[in-house]
């Protein structure tokens, strides 16, 4: 089930076919699920190409909403405003398996890394799924990382309770993956948008859905204000628009519109990370050309892709919730499907 | 009229006692309103206290949501942190000679300014009310902005179309001047968050009201997605929590949720600026001692400020829309009142 | 008379024809100097080409290397990445009449603006020269500022106590406008990185020349360490190279390594700030196609770049020092001329 | 041997006894070097108090000068302004490893961490030693972690060729660990600045020493242009002031202009990281008051802080540079000692 098969519609530009990130050509997704008794984690795979990510880079750009995370490779990627390995997202304390996967698989395919030529800036984001998943067992291997990378490909994308998403929860309910997109026209050709989120942020209680009804997973019509935010969400945001850096980082930027349109407003102890990457150019790591010609979009054109990102991330949002059944977890927390709510209330 | 005489009412956090920036104790605000035919603009004074802000600063903080403005004095406010004059609201063709006001006020209070002592940062920020004020005629003199500052007091704001608010335009509506706060408790005593807003922004047909119904003025149900967002939205925020810098800094990113959840994506063509100071501590400019005592939030705590912030913000905004009226500016260009909407639906 | 004459060289990169900014092809720079009794003040004004820049924007970066002053722009600026005025640079009270005059002549140019098309961004930038000038005085009027723009031409860049500069200090010495270049082969062609600074920084004693020498005004050996950097610094960098935001960005940076070259630590009472733009691009204010052809440098070619702007920066402030004679200024304060002492030093 | 056994002193104020970070009370400083066949690298532990870091948290800032790094933790660092871990340098390949051992380090003695409690935050930096190291050999494991996080002392700290540093290369020359500090006196009491570099940048033929020489390895005069920087530098800086989070920050960015100083340019390929932290205050994980009590520096006094860190950050790269001896590493490359340089020069 996903957010438009309970009317929920999030904004007025039409979808992509998919309504998904592999809307955007050439983008593949890929999940290992890891579920064994008090372990329920996993690892999503987003790939630009199918190409040597290392070799042909694509254009990239940043947008940090609240940094209590601690995702890596954001560091180089603003600065040099590319990305040059598939990007991983797994729990909080598996980054580091998961980066180190993405090192060697991008020392096999280019022996030259850190001999002849530089490193490799493996990029890594998390959520931290300790409230249904044993994170402290660092159930996820560098096998499993490898899996979800193998897993990719570009149809439809599998969400809810599925690789980086097993365990996450968002507003209280069963999070994880969701994706969404929006399709745009440019210069006479369409274009996309597309988004996919690891939810696990929100409050129970804060969740307003588009048709101004609260939903919240256990009654409590309003919220004790000691309660904190703990949770954090990870945008990554795919698009085939002719996009520059700082217009790919302005991009990224609104996805903390849609986010904050369902009823958050990035709580302190949330690592809200947008990654947006463009598939329009590439940058040759070999370039031989001293100067090297590029596209960008009309500025005065770039609120659609803006409104288009709002939308796509809301809507991802909720389709992560949508697509999640009730999930028992760790010390048997339990966190309710959304899905399960709406039907309820559609009696 | 305000937003809860209609039953709109943002979030769940309690009020100040009026609701407004003047809950936080000492801040004062004032208006200039300018109406002469075709000229509809104003200028508006905000001060953290009664003293000499030059001598006796205060904490302050910038958030840039979208830099498409011409504010002043926010590049310094950045580096140290701290704001040294009253801040003016205004137009944008008027930036400049509000500023001079602000010097040469400080200059008189401080004669010592760019002789002996450094020079001072005046603080103004400002829309484009071209759609209803001529604003190529430069309307708005010094002694405007002096009238502005006299006229600033503690009490009561008015609201909608008045000072800087005079001739700006949200969301096809008619806006201007609108105000919210939240009470908070720390350490056992009452504490604000204050917003004021000068509203100038969002396409006609966006505004999503917290009940999930959208309000547009013109019955177009569907925006041309050609239109883009030309408008800016200013929000000051003050606060008498004991918050550092960085606090105030992450205190005023939320301002941009509130915003969001009436259906904005802060579009390319806005200025969208907020500027966060806080009234609970000084920074004297002529301090002897080395190193100074100050107090910070607990971190732990700051999700009462960030939910504050996003909600007051929100409805500061539905309160600059709710108190003007249909207005009549330059050309003829009718703005209508979202109260009168909101009076029409409820039939 | 200029470093090199001095046998003062700043790094191995080969200069431009002019060693200065208007090596750049295109680019002017014009001055108005005013003296008179206590008065010693001045505005310089940068144009990038000679059209319509409201009209033909030139892609543009800032980078703030200390924010301590009151430059006008630089927030659009950074999120526009466009220039669409000229630059003019002043003393820090008269930042809005200079705002004013920019405004003023976009408009006569453009009488859109603010009507049927945006507002349009000022950029004025500025050091306090109240050492030698009676800054109170207020002596800079929209006419001079006007004189400076219709000074502007593409030939030898006067030096020193200019335009701007009359007033300014450096390191204890007479400071102001000095400028360089260096040339670089793109693609088998030649182009030019060009910087022109006011230099206003620097504690007396602090200046190291490129031969590791202390150069002090008035034979102190060693600073008080109560001594307090108050100066500034404005750093224009223009460049044909085909940068795009991004890497201007990343190459206004680098001026601070020329900064710090010659003693500086970028001190806290120091506005220092880098504005750099590109002509080898313009972005069309009426651009029709929704996506627009652009070029930007080989990442891996970048370095070069780096190189020269610290050297020319370098270069650029000894070239201000060494222009400028010995100085009396308000009250009767009088700034040596580093021309002098090296020529002492030469005997 | 050190930079000033070569008569090469850095500005003008007092050091610390030691010379060195450890200089600055609390701070602890551990090296494991691991040297077998192909593989030179190591780990470098720095450790501001011996306390529980996870529960006792210290301020903290970064300032990324060049982000072409891999770095790990240093958006938290950003977002929150504290440091929960022990810092970690190693090469660029072990960040991963190095960060699980801080983990499991900090679960150890925080069993809470993940599920009752946030996650923590590892900060590792690096650089990339590819150079006279087997990189792809990822030769450091989380025992050798361990061990350089056991082996931290608040003595001498050793220098050169020593820990993370062992492969290290530094304009042209065996680089590697070097240390500084300076004296500063606040409301009468002695404070420090103490500053650790791993310094793996600069070009053949660009390192300027102090005294205005050039000092390159291979006696070739001027660089070939197309020569690129690739190395980086990562900078710790520890204090005893007491600096809040914004006032680190501007301390942490002029250790840019100590590096400037020595004829860099903060390459492209170069991931220049500088991390500040403060012990003067903590950050108690389980604060129970709503607000903390804290201390800033009188902002009028921070340039005895920026002085002291430009001046501890270029001795403390010299010092890397003269305590290291000529250096044969992988495939027989051999990396020149600057104290034989030095010596030489000294006939």
């Amino acid at each position: 089930m996903r957010a438009r098969d309970f009317g929920l519609v999030c904004g007025t530009l039409p979808t992509g076919a998919g309504n998904a990130i592999t809307d955007v050509p050439g983008v593949r997704v890929g999940h290992q699920t890891i579920r064994d008794g008090e372990v329920n984690t996993g690892v999503t795979a987003i790939l630009p190409h199918d190409g040597n990510l290392f070799r042909s880079k694509v254009p990239a750009a940043v947008h940090v909403i609240n940094g209590f995370g601690k995702s890596v490779g954001l560091v180089q990627v603003e600065e040099l405003g590319s990305l040059e390995t598939p990007i991983l997202l797994t729990n909080t304390l598996s980054v580091a398996d998961c980066a180190k996967t993405l090192i060697r698989q991008a020392i096999a395919a280019n022996p030259d890394i850190g001999r002849t030529t530089s490193t490799v800036n493996p990029v890594v984001c998390e959520c931290n799924d300790g409230v249904l998943n044993d994170i402290q067992a660092f159930a996820v291997s560098e096998a499993d990382a490898l899996a979800a990378l193998h897993a990719a490909d570009g149809g439809v994308v599998a969400e809810g309770a599925v690789g980086a998403g097993t365990g996450m929860v968002c507003f209280g309910f069963k999070g994880g993956i969701g994706t969404a997109s929006r399709r745009l026209v440019i210069d006479g050709e369409d274009r996309h948008i597309g988004v996919l989120v690891l939810s696990n942020f929100g409050r129970s209680g804060d969740l307003m859905l588009p048709d101004g009804t609260r939903a919240t997973p256990d009654k409590r019509p309003v919220l004790p204000v000691e309660e904190t935010e703990k949770g954090s969400i990870i945008v990554i945001v795919a698009t085939d628009l002719p996009a520059d850096y700082r217009q790919l980082g302005r991009i990224a930027k609104r996805a903390g519109a849609g986010i904050a349109r369902l009823g958050a407003f990035w709580g302190n102890g949330s690592g809200d990370i947008v990654l947006a990457f463009g598939t329009a150019s590439r940058i040759d790591h070999d370039e031989t050309r001293d100067s090297v010609p590029s596209a960008m979009l009309n500025e005065a054109r770039i609120d659609r892709a803006f409104q288009a990102v709002a939308e796509a991330t809301q809507e991802a949002i909720l389709n992560s919730l949508c697509a999640a059944d009730t999930f028992q977890g760790r010390e048997r927390t339990v966190k309710q499907s959304l899905a399960a709510w709406l039907m309820a209330r559609r009696g």
